[in-house]
């Protein structure tokens, strides 16, 4: 069989379990997601023994530490795959929830109802973990889903399929609903980016060349997660203490995450008053600081930040500082360098803040807040596939209702069009 | 300057109107509309004189009549295109509304508000009136508009996007929120289907072939509009009467759009009883029925269906006709051969009502009515810009709502993540 033929099969054997998936109950879905969690655990040797080939694998191919441990199936892992399972279990069922409904003059009865989306393909790298998340979530929309994991993790994602889907099919859950495209050649992925008669969405999880790779290829619709250069506005009228609080917060509570700030516009008032303090506290935490010509001047120890700087996310312990005049100078500079990820103000005054709300085009805008809340747990949808860059379908945290489509149902009673 | 620096200009023009287009209050763009319609009727006679000259154009072409007709920008039309520019000022503005907003437990407060797409491409044919129908529709949901119209209506396109740009100006509307491609070369299309950078929408209008090259070639996401290959299933348990009135409504009020029927399917039972009668209206309206074999027993002067007839989306006075044993049976014919456009059932029967509604994949699913309801207007959208057959973003009859993306709004006092 060649490799074409075979990722076709898998993605058409998706397209066919995805019309009886669409229709099958909370129950049965439920009952397959805590089965799925039950045997992860029971099966903790089978898949380390599995994920130690993966291991080993990584150390002959010299891969760095880091890399190694995002690799690791250690115990706290796998009960940690196993109660996501069984939260997207507990999580209401998006499907067959009337959106709206409404009567026409006609006295047609128009509802808008949700749906699955049909076939999700989802193409990640490293970590395993991603297998069970995302299994878990398409199967609650009632969406078949066709994985595709990294080559490192390889032996790792197949062990966990095989005790998803088995677990699954023992439920109820029709064949072939979860599907692994268990080679890693770059070619399988190449020809899953062109089935669009057999998938509706692909959801690439991974760094840049990932997603560039999958955006110039696919002929079919992708929800992307770029990158996300995040800033925080402290205001001429901000307070002090919590500007602080929410810098330190949105740089250094996790600075390697997408909704992290990378960079920190400050109004020259504020700047003359707090910059000098923030600074210290910034570099206490290790932080290094790349600022404007002002920003040198008040802060020991910084360095100029080029023009690339303002641009980049650097997902570690280096922040951009930029002294402005207005709040306009610092949105003009947001709409310049931002990646409509996740912005925020620190302010006191009504106006500015209302402004900002209304005048910043991103995902997720925020006032006195740090950008870190970006996120489908911290918002309450209860679980996130990613949070979405694109403006159509899904923008920001994805959660259950991101994955489903809708339809519309008309009761009539005879009525036909004059 | 090389034609891609010429599309790209413009649609560079399109991205700067569109920051200022979203903050928009909807008095200026109600304002703007009404000028655009008045400007129009004022306007009618050098709108006449350029459409003379798409005309004669048109019969040196060798263009067919039917072709010529949909061209010609007589006094009706262009007071219809202002009729409907009014209509539009008439809705309510999507933008700002907060579709959802919650609070979560450590007090942040989060909505979700409706905001512009931003750029959308429009890419159609013939129509002169799509110029008006498109700008229109996108000002109102705040996004700027890129236009590139077919090369036999140029001179008329011409003529009304100059009318309405001018207008729209003049009511306060940002410059280059309206841009139009005066090139009809090929290339103009394909620099526009890569500029990702600038174009957030593409909307083809129009054939197969179009819409084939658009998806095949755009960077950016595309919303179209397939062929609609419409069902009607009469079961054992339908009204007589009401299946007749609702399959002749289907079939022959006007044939040529893609909510009409293509495949009447009936169940044996009600054929024996029912498709004779069936067939003789039909056939008096000057429909010609390409059927199954039991078909072709019950109505005289019936021919055979063919495999492709079962897949032809006929635009016209033809019907295909299957005796089908099954409710089951007719549903598998729809999954089969339906385009997921509209699907209709016509029956007494509780159960089987329920079943078509649910296990039915199509953007919309009657029960006892015509398919011919599926359009923006008649579901009470208001206006429609088209109707998807995507199954994300938007899916059926796209209204101002679906010209638009949203983002989330949080208001907090400090908060920071743990």
């Amino acid at each position: 069989m060649t490799l074409q033929a075979l990722v076709e099969n898998k993605v058409k054997e998706a397209k066919t379990a995805a019309r009886a998936l669409a229709r099958l109950g909370s129950g049965v879905k439920n009952r397959a997601l805590l089965r799925m969690a039950d045997r992860l655990e029971a099966g903790k040797e089978s898949l380390q023994e599995a994920n130690l080939k993966d291991l080993a694998a990584a150390r002959d191919k010299g891969l760095s530490d880091a890399m190694i441990d995002r690799l690791r199936l250690d115990d706290a892992r796998i009960a940690a795959m196993a109660t996501g399972l069984r939260e997207v279990a507990e999580l209401p069922d998006p499907v067959g929830e009337v959106m709206r409904m409404w009567k026409r003059p006609n006295n047609l009865r128009i509802g808008k109802v949700r749906v699955p989306i049909g076939v999700i393909g989802i193409i990640y790298e490293s970590r395993p973990n991603v297998t069970a998340d995302a299994a878990s979530l398409c199967l609650k929309a009632g969406n078949a889903v066709v994985l595709r994991g990294g080559s490192e993790a390889i032996h790792s994602n197949e062990a966990i399929v095989k005790i998803l889907a088995d677990a699954a099919r023992e439920a109820g859950v029709p064949d072939g609903a979860l599907q692994f495209i268990d080679r890693t050649d770059r070619e399988a992925v190449m020809h899953l980016l062109k089935m669009d008669r057999y998938v509706d969405l692909i959801i690439p999880r991974g760094g840049e060349g990932l997603i560039r790779t999958v955006c110039e290829n696919a002929t079919i619709p992708v929800i992307k997660h770029d990158k996300g250069v995040c800033h925080t506005y402290i205001d001429s009228d901000a307070d002090g203490e919590m500007a602080i609080r929410i810098v330190m917060n949105a740089k250094c509570q996790r600075p390697g995450v997408c909704n992290a700030m990378e960079t920190l516009l400050i109004h020259e008032a504020t700047a003359e008053t707090l910059l000098a303090e923030l600074g210290r506290r910034l570099t206490e935490a290790g932080v290094e600081i790349r600022g404007c010509p002002r920003t040198c001047e008040l802060v020991p120890g910084s360095v100029n930040a080029t023009e690339t700087d303002w641009h980049t996310e650097y997902n570690d312990l280096i922040l951009s500082v930029r002294v402005v005049a207005s709040l306009s100078e610092a949105m003009d500079h947001i709409n310049q360098y931002g990646s409509q990820h996740s912005e925020a103000i620190v302010t006191r005054d009504y106006e500015r803040a209302r402004r900002f709300l209304e005048e910043v085009d991103a995902s997720a805008v925020y006032v006195n807040a740090s950008t870190r809340f970006t996120d489908g747990y911290e918002f309450g949808f209860g679980a996130e596939i990613g949070i979405s860059t694109n403006r159509l379908h899904a923008r920001g945290p994805m959660g259950l209702e991101e994955l489903t489509s809708y339809k519309f149902i008309i009761f009539g009673d005879g009525q036909i069009r004059e």
